[in-house]
């Protein structure tokens, strides 16, 4: 029970004059919108205290019997030795509640990552939700040219719609992969990209030490070698090789951002029944086991680095081994995982609106809301790929984008709770209208009618006739235009221009100091 | 934290052999299905105790100082006096707390409404969810054929291919008008095809006494005169005509159901800012003093006759007053409402995956995706509507029918919870498989792939090259191979041929006892 008033999401639509001029307002980089969601309704629990103490022990049984593997990386397994743990060779076993208690003596509850435009800061923990857009697609799909591979245009574009979309809190990080530039010297071009393009907060670089250190330079050229050393101005995810390894270009980026301050997600990447059990209850247990042991590390390379908890954990079909998303089991993984990153005392880091779906179609969005859905209901702090994924993650689709889009608006609106005060009771109203009369002029409605509800740019609510005569068109179509006017409406956050010649320049020297490698 | 062993719907698909053998099975009358589900996740709170008490309040005085109308009916508002309302007129006032008093003295908090195959009987109440399919669209829609008005074969191959959906508890009501069917005698011709076509329950004709008379009588054929005066056989829902009015359409067949002992879901249908306040706290208070008026009525007309508390309530767009569905306002109703009808103590009724897309597209999805969730999320007892809703209810889609099933089934599932069995918590199998190598074809796997995960059949999860090769369908158009499936494999549910004869002639001499009406 809460009142929306001093919700930092509180956005309300306010607007008139019909569907192609709302387009136009919302295209306009002037809309109003919130930082980040301050989540006024409960989490889902989907386990008791029974069951959470149960996958705990078992996470602590796979931490202390099997252990974790830390591949190629002598400073690591030393760190940890160094911590009291059993390191032999590359495996690294912990006593129960070991990694637990390196993580709750130092890593911080929530924290802030700063965005060039401290307007778009945004708080990590607590009730707090970021939205972020699609992560790592090579493809991108819209309805005009279909599927190709993506360049580092569309990922300009995409980077420009996204810090258009008023409901995301993120610009993300490879919103989409620009294949036309050398792989060893994209993440330069992505990160100039996110700066320039976009004033909210971005990913470093994930792969590699060298890649998150030209982040971490580049990030102290725009916010300054001291700011960044006391403030987390990047957002990194550490992957597992699930089960239960993690490897050096993950752990390599991992010491650079928890070094330099910055925020890591470690985040077992889980398909159930192929790279963890087959179940919900033993997947969960593993991830947690993973998500320990990397957490912990961060803290053993400096102690109060930003960690979250995350999980990416889903269901493969058992005739095809194919991925498949938004599925019970992965409502279920996600909703616990919640419910023991909470525990833990960490943020938590998962999923939105993931598809396995080639089309912006049916399939895509009951794939997609259930999973966002599931993610926010979580408790979830950041939620990657809250938009545009498609075909299990190889595309990011333009259309899709705009359409999960309006359900992140839809389920920010939502986490505001419902509004108890005297004015939304509306007890004078039900009064004044009275049996069988309508409320449609009541005095009510026609002071709270321009804030009364959520409304979609995307959903046709008009009748048959109506949108038939408006050309007939699906949801995807409308998004097609939707998209484009927010291209067109674009304006680029201002920048400072002597910063933004000492990025191109940072981008154009170590550009010239590697060959182009394309694997 | 549940075993799914013991739940009702604990229903796992077992199939092999690719999407087209799949089809074949499911599409076979003997597909594994349970009758209802059992609910063994919990509800989502929405509102806490203040907030509940609140709203409780103020539907308290609606009904004290506004009162609600009962129309053209002096049977009822005798009985509202008898039992110490304030009837002025047509205007009944009640005491705080009075009808609530009245249902909690009488109203059972659950019970069975009996099928004609004592296999698919459901249990209406506490942790049980029963699906119901679309019910009153007078078109329909499918890829072949476009939008259309509905005929009596339309209705019977819908009927048909609801009873083939193992993840739908109910044969529904009017699951699309048959347009063809004079108006006065349509409700005839589809409770025989209910009763012949299905062996699932249904509902009785919702709309005067006549008709309820005609289905009560025809279901006294069906099970017998003294088994249907013990018994719930039929189901029914009285809409108030929003704000705090019923009238007598609706009155009088719920007078007649609850005098015959057949349940009665009392549910104010309403558009916030239309028929209620533009606000969800507004429209809980009057949504809940409609519900304990009606209800009240149902236990002053029979004691202990089955009623449930139902809520329809949407909102509108405010530029163009059209219904809007899938939204945050609705989500909000439909938790809160849930809770206020557990809090009443008789079974919740609601309504599930709504759209208004003219298309079994992306925004028909996101819309019923986000509506249906919210009703299971919120301990629904009956949710009508869970597939094939288009058009704000225009329109019964044949692949939206078919899609929407798809989210039943995973619904299902999720609502089993996280089994926490020894072979579901997986340890030996992560200890088998060890760091870095892969499930597949670990023991654990291979003894429980089979059940391991939720299936889709209408989503393709296959690779782009291999959808491409398989003709790049979209969702819609593998919906329609599936539905097609299901009325080629469908077999009709034995029927003694004496009761189907003695329906058919009840059937013949009312249709020629009346004139026919198209109005």
């Amino acid at each position: 029970m809460h009142s929306t008033d001093s919700a930092p999401a509180s956005r309300k639509n306010r607007r008139g004059g019909g569907r192609h001029a709302r387009h136009a307002e919302r295209a306009s980089a002037t809309v109003e919108r919130a930082p980040y969601i301050c989540r006024q309704v409960a989490t889902y629990d989907v386990l008791n205290e029974e069951g959470l103490c149960l996958i705990e022990q078992n996470a602590d049984s796979i931490l202390q019997d099997i252990g974790m593997e830390f591949t190629d990386d002598q400073e690591i397994l030393e760190l940890f030795r160094d911590a009291g743990a059993d390191v032999q060779g590359t495996r690294v076993r912990f006593e129960p509640g070991h990694p637990r208690s390196i993580i709750q003596d130092t890593a911080p509850p929530q924290f802030i990552q700063h965005a060039r435009n401290p307007a778009n800061n945004v708080v990590i923990g607590g009730n707090n939700t970021v939205l972020c857009p699609s992560f790592g697609p090579p493809f991108i799909h819209n309805l005009d040219e279909g599927r190709r591979y993506a360049t580092l245009a569309d990922f300009h574009d995409l980077v420009k719609i996204h810090h258009m979309i008023p409901w995301l809190h993120h610009s993300g990080g490879i919103v989409c992969e620009p294949t036309d530039i050398p792989v060893n010297k994209r993440h330069l071009d992505m990160l100039l990209g996110h700066f320039r393009y976009s004033d909210r907060g971005c990913f470093g670089a994930l792969i590699g030490a060298e890649r998150a250190r030209d982040s971490v330079n580049m990030a102290k050229i725009l916010f300054g070698d001291d700011f960044v050393d006391q403030n987390c101005v990047l957002y990194s995810v550490a992957n597992t090789n699930a089960p239960l390894v993690l490897d050096q270009a993950m752990s390599g980026a991992l010491k650079t951002y928890a070094a330099n301050n910055q925020a890591v997600a470690c985040t077992p990447w889980t398909l159930a029944g192929a790279m963890s059990p087959c179940t919900v209850a033993g997947t969960l247990a593993q991830v947690l086991a993973e998500a320990l042991a990397v957490c912990a590390l961060t803290q053993l390379v400096r102690p109060g680095a930003p960690c979250l908890m995350g999980s990416f954990a889903t269901a493969i079909s058992m005739q095809s081994g194919a991925p498949t998303f938004g599925n019970p089991e992965g409502a279920k993984l996600v909703l616990a995982a919640g419910q023991l990153a909470r525990r833990l005392g960490v943020p938590f880091h998962t999923v939105g609106s993931l598809s396995a779906s080639k089309l912006p179609d049916g399939q895509s969005q009951q794939e997609a809301t259930m999973g966002l859905i599931m993610a926010v209901l979580a408790g979830a702090n950041f939620i990657n790929h809250a938009t545009g994924w498609l075909e299990g993650g190889l595309v990011t689709g333009y259309e899709k984008t705009i359409i999960d889009a309006d359900l992140c608006g839809k389920l920010i609106d939502f986490c505001q709770g419902i509004d108890l005060s005297s004015e939304a009771q509306a007890l004078d109203a039900i009064a004044e209208v009275g049996p069988g009369a309508h409320f449609l002029s009541s005095q009510h409605t026609l002071s709270n009618y321009e804030n009364a509800f959520y409304m979609s740019d995307v959903a046709d609510n008009n009748s048959y006739e109506q949108w038939s005569e408006d050309g007939g068109l699906d949801t995807a179509q409308r998004a097609n235009t939707i998209w484009k006017a927010y291209l067109e409406n674009y304006q680029e956050p201002k920048l400072d221009p002597a910063r933004l010649e000492e990025l191109e320049e940072y981008v154009v020297k170590r550009k010239a100091e590697m060959p182009d490698n394309y694997y």
